[in-house]
Formats: C-alpha cells, structure tokens, sequence
C-alpha cells in the first residue's frame, strides 16, 4: 500500500509543481530551468507524504494542505541545489547537479574554460536556489486559498522561517564545519544533533503542519499532539539518515543515483566514520582516515573500507541505532487515531530504515 | 529636513533589526555574527523609507508599516551578501565582506590556505544570505502584529516574491551575464531593464506596500495610486543606479565605501561604458575595452578612461538621463497629497541624483 500511496502523492505534487506558473517570468531562459529542474526531477517526495497523511491523521482534508506539501518540497530542493555547490557534488538523482549542468552552457556558449565556466555555473545555481527559496515560500501562502484560514497560514509561514529556515542551515553549516574541526572533538551526540537539525527540522515541520492543517486552527499551536506528530516526524528523519550514511558507502551505485564514497570523498565524519575511528587502534585510525578526501575510489579501496566498518562493529551499531530510532518513532504514532494515515507513517517509518535507494 | 528624517527612519529600523530574535538560534557563532553583519552595519536605509513614507502619504500610520520597513531593508542586504560572492568583492560599506571576513577566520581558526579558506567563505556566506532571505520573510509576516490584517500581510507576502525574488534575482543574473554577451549586442533599452529589474523592483515594491498599508486594505490592490505610486519608485531607483554607476567611475573612493574602478573590474558593461563605447572609433573602443578587466587601476588610467567617457559625451548623457528619471519620478507624486510625506519623496527623488556616496 505505501508504494503505491506515495505514488499517488508524488503524481500530485509532480502536478502542481509543473503547473505553478512562478517560473514563468524569469530570465534568461536557463536560470529558469534550472529553477524548475530539481523539484521536477521527482524523487520519493517523502516530506509532502508526511505533510498531507499527518493531515488526514488528524482529521483534516487533505486537499487542504495539497499547497503546503508542494511548498516544502520544493523548499527541500532549493536546500539541495545550495548544497551540491557547498559539497561540490556534480550528480543529483542520477542526473548532472544545477551549477554543473550552468557550467557546461558556459562552456559552450560563452566558450569559457572550465574553471571559469564552473564558478559561472555556481554562481548561477546560487541565484537559482534563492530563487527557489521565494517560490516555496509563495506556494505555502497559497494555502490560503485551498481553505487554511489566513491565521494558520501566517502562523505556518512563520515556522517555516523560525523552526526550518534557521534550523537546517545551522545544521547545514554544522556539516560543512565538522571535518575541520577533527575528529576527536566529534561525539555521537554532536552528530546526531547536526542531522536532526539538517534533516530533522524540515520533517518535524511537516508533521506538525499537516497535524496543524488537520485540527484546522492556529488555536492548536501548543496542542500536545502536535509536538508529539513532530517528534515522530524528526526521530525518523534522523533514522533516514544515519540509513542515508550507510547507503553512502554500503550502497548501489546505481540505485543511488550519485557515486558511492562521495561522502567518504568530503571527508564528512558520518556516524559510521566515527564510531568505526572510535573502536580502532592506533594504525587503525591513520588507514581509516587515510581513505577520507580523496576525489574517487576503485572497488578495491572501498571494499577495504567497508571492511574496516564493518569489522569495527560501528556497521552495525550504526543500523541498530537507526533501528532504534525508527522504532521509538512509531511507538509515538501509537497515541494517534487507528486510521489509515496512521497506516502509512507507520509503514514509512519501516520503509526509511529498509530502503535501498 | 530629508537627513534628519532619513536619519530618523534609519535609527527605528536599527533598533528593530537590533532588537529582533530571529538570529539568536543560528549555529556555529560565526555564522549567526555573518547573518546579523550586513543589516546591522547601517547604511542609508532608503528602501525603509520610501516604505514608510508612502505609507504616510496615503494617510496611514508609519508605525503599522515598521515590520515591513525593516523586511525589506534585510531583504536588500541578503541580496548584497549573495552579490558580493558572486562579484568576488571585497568590501562592502567600508567593511569587509561577508564571505572575505569568514575566510579570514577559516585562515586562522582551522589553518586553511587562502584559497581553500576562500571558498570556505563563500560556503558560509551562501548560508548567511540564505537565513537572511528568510529572517526579512518572517519580519514582514509579523506586520499582522502591527495593525496589517492577516489577509493584507499575506498579499504582501505574496508580491514579495511574485514581484520582487524572481525579478531581481533575473536582474542580478542578466547583470552577471552582459559581460559576456559581447558589448555589441546590447543597447541602452537592454540595460535599463536590467536595471530596472535589479534596482527598480524591490524600490517598486516599498512604494506600493507602503501605499497599501496606508490604504488599509488588500481591495485597493488594482487601485491606480498603487501603480503610480510603484512607478516613481521604480523611475527613482534606476536613476539611483545610474548615478550609482557614475560614481562607481568618477566618485570619491573614501565617500563610496569601495575601490573606485570595481565595475570596470567585473567589465560590466553599464550604461555610461556602453555609451562611450557606442560614440568611439574603432581604436578608441579597443582602448575602452582594454581596461575593462583588470584587477586594480593606477591613478592615471582611471583618469585616462575618465577622460574618454566624458569626451565621447556618455559622462554628460547618462547624468542627463539620470536627471530626466528622477523628474519623471518626481512629477508622479504631483498628482498625490500636498502632506508633509509627498514633500520628504520629491527630496528624496533628488537626493538620489546629487549624491555622492
């Protein structure tokens, strides 16, 4: 049932997307694609799922919140299209990223070379990001029109900015910091910390949005219900990406869409690179850390690597976490109404510690 | 009268910004300390007051408009920080830059090479103008707390990013773009929209969300005053910017703020360059153009390029036309309140003209 749910919300939110006509008037005509390229690409749209079920959890329609689903997913791309520049990643779901994709036009129109035509291509990717930005927030306010009253909508709109916007760019900038700051400084918490805010903060507020949709009024705000939704919401955001890490280096290539190792390849110290540094001896640590930053890796290299892990314990520690995390977020789902949306986020939580893509 | 009120607007707006706690949650500290940087480091603070100014020409009370004021002038410094990164400058406003002060620390805190730190800084200063474009997001929804009715603060929410995110940011694009498309191919039209769009829209926008604040109500937004209203803005801010180009060549580099010649650096093709450029022979345009680019200028070539701006005649048209906007602009506001409002904006129109910072 989920799969097929969630295909039935990714065609709605694929719909509205593609019908919105905020990107019409930009210029020139390729920072307008590339506005409209990654929320298009499509992808498991698995924050507008929870957006519009915890909806329907709580009672409400949800075409009510068809608007604020659109609206955080494409909020969660503009997040993406900044971060491929920050990590200088050049695939995203399987296809080139935004600058890169900016970087080859440049290099073929204005016949750049390569170094200048890539900061051209991350210059523009800012802009369209930001752009990107303003149009998430405007498709939000448009709830207004699908029957959120104009309280609620200036209450969600509100903490969009104070509980994501400052919340994941914080966490954003916490991950973009940690391999300079060493790695005997890092501690299982600090990680943790940093995820939820990255990854945490946006689904916390697609629970308690849709939640706040469903009971239908800003007089909800402090509702026990709606901290609990949210708590279910940011647990299994934190188990889906302790899960993401894994997959980063345990995964398929190419049921990934991006390289294997890219993470190892920032050098970004994931729960698994530390708890794995944690457990090992001395010449351990060197070789570990020896294998983070470098531009790629052959088969070989990696398999050593995974061993390492592996071997450390901090595999499996790593999936028990995400385990654990997964399953403490549906005991939360089992104060709510016995229904159908409850259903599925119980079937979603199972499915972001299971995937394989 | 105009500094001292200029002045007033600017001391209310400080003390709004200082006294938000919009960024008191941002991690790590450096990067809280770049958001707050910018919208605290002063400025003329214009946007805020021709926000508030037509707010008071249409009868309404300014203190209704505050929020409003203060969002937009934060709005205008995120696009500065993102500006400043995608222009490689420096400094801004006698200060350094937000990505060149983040780089800095990078160099000293996690011992990084200039290079590396560089872009380090520019990560972080992504970051900041992200939170930014959020923070002015969520000071305009708190107009409702200021007398705004909830439907009015969503409309203008709505115009902000209808209006303003897509057509500024196309601007800043079109201007990062001119370079190059070949000077050849422009024309004065060309970069007047571009103008327009960068400058002209978020000056257009204060005007009109003044003027709908002082009429009180989202059923005057097709009224006439607010398209007139928008229009002299609009006509004010490219005449700004192109005086602002003029002192960018011929200022007074300690009154500006910013190395003379930073234009020429970035080779813009501004409408005083294309000008000369057009009236050149062919010797005289490859002379031109031979100082677009360079990395710094002496005292005698930015004299020599000076001189052949002013001799080729496009110093004197482009002061003309600049004067010719700014009437224009200023024969709009004849047909609206004889009040003490209408009086500040007719000098404000010409204070835009006769500045020299």
């Amino acid at each position: 049932m989920l799969i097929l749910e969630l295909q039935k919300v990714a065609d709605s939110i694929n719909r509205l997307i593609r019908e919105d006509d905020f990107p019409g008037k930009i210029s020139p005509a390729y920072l307008k694609a590339s506005v409209i390229d990654y929320p298009s690409r499509g992808g498991k749209r698995l924050r507008p799922a929870v957006l519009l079920w915890t909806c329907g959890l709580l009672g409400g329609k949800t075409a009510s919140a068809k608007f604020a689903a659109a609206a955080v997913e494409i909020y969660h791309n503009w997040t993406l299209v900044h971060d491929d520049i920050i990590d200088n990643d050049k695939m995203r779901r399987g296809k080139p990223s935004s600058h890169f994709i900016i970087a080859k036009l440049a290099e073929k129109r204005f016949r750049m070379k390569p170094e200048e035509a890539l900061s051209y291509g991350k210059d523009f990717a800012i802009l369209a990001g930001d752009i990107q930005q303003g149009w998430a927030a405007n498709m939000l306010l448009k709830s207004a029109d699908s029957g959120v009253s104009p309280v609620l909508t200036i209450h969600l709109s509100r903490q969009l900015y104070e509980l994501v916007n400052r919340n994941l760019i914080s966490g954003e900038a916490l991950d973009v910091e940690m391999p300079h700051l060493g790695i005997g400084g890092l501690s299982p918490s600090k990680i943790e910390k940093m995820l939820d805010l990255k990854t945490g903060a946006l689904l916390r507020y697609c629970a308690e949005t849709g939640a706040m949709i469903g009971l239908g009024s800003v007089k909800f705000a402090s509702d026990r219900r709606i901290r609990k939704i949210g708590e279910f919401a940011s647990l299994s955001g934190v188990a889906f990406q302790l899960k993401d890490d894994w997959l980063g280096i345990f995964g398929n290539e190419k049921k990934l869409g991006k390289p294997v190792g890219s993470d190892l390849s920032e050098g970004k110290p994931t729960l698994l690179i530390y708890l794995a540094w944690k457990n090992l001896d001395r010449p351990g640590r060197t070789k570990l850390l020896s294998f983070l930053g470098k531009p790629s890796y052959t088969a070989g290299e990696l398999e050593t690597v995974r061993k390492m892990i592996r071997e450390s314990g901090a595999e499996g520690r790593v999936l028990k976490r995400a385990e654990f995390l997964a399953n403490s977020a549906k005991n939360i789902l089992l104060d709510f109404p016995d229904n159908k949306y409850r259903k599925l986020l119980l079937e979603l939580a199972d499915f972001l510690t299971s995937r394989e893509k």
